[in-house]
């Protein structure tokens, strides 16, 4: 991917492996736990930069599959309705434009569809507040 | 509030100042601003040890308002269908109970109705993944 180089430590990526569709069979894998295997096989194969993450429950149950991305001095983003069959190199692009960006914000239009559309939450970098509880 | 007392540094409770409700006047003052007000105000009268932070968005637009609650070192909460007239209160319980908790995990049946019903995520503390890839 073209454009600016990655700034600062490398993001983490954490995906829910409990997220199931509701009535799906108790006994199969679980979807959560499929995106993950096919997030963790993408990002060896493409060599990202990039720390993946399960997570048992990122409390979105209502809009499985589940993933956040966050980085020190960013911006952490949730996002939600992701298929494991169909999503991940798409959130790896999402994440690597997120990599790119000033804190982590990459303009709206830039951002994959499955991120617009999927976005359930984002909360600031904690760290100026910190910075400034301290001056 | 009685319990243990609060660990680690004083938690950020970010409060989202852009969310209104779906066809609310625009010239009014939004629900979002108004439940920063009233939460500014309570933590002055409480004397509570908490960070209260102004945000312009935190992407939870069909479930106004909306909150998160962060510290270093504790996973984030982000909370939505929040009332800008009665939530105040049991949103500063809840967040002394998180500041009590060890990685602000606080057992499901002690969490305020007001948060069990409006989760909208939790995302993982960062430090751990980045201990681990320093070492």
């Amino acid at each position: 991917m073209s454009g600016p180089a990655p700034v600062g430590p490398a993001p983490i990526l954490y995906v829910c492996v409990t997220c199931r569709a509701e009535g799906s069979d108790p006994d199969a894998e679980r979807p959560g736990a499929r995106l993950y295997r096919e997030l963790a096989q993408a990002v060896a194969a493409r060599g990202d930069d990039l720390h993946v993450e399960p997570v048992e429950c990122l409390s979105v149950c209502k809009r499985p599959c589940t993933v956040a991305v966050a980085a020190p001095g960013r911006w952490t983003y949730v996002y939600g309705d992701l298929s494991p069959e169909a999503s991940a190199e798409t959130i790896l692009d999402g994440v690597e434009l997120y990599a790119r960006a000033p804190e982590g914000i990459v303009p709206w239009r830039e951002r994959p569809q499955a991120f617009r559309k999927g976005v359930v939450a984002r909360i600031p970098p904690l760290s100026p507040a910190f910075k400034d509880a301290a001056e």
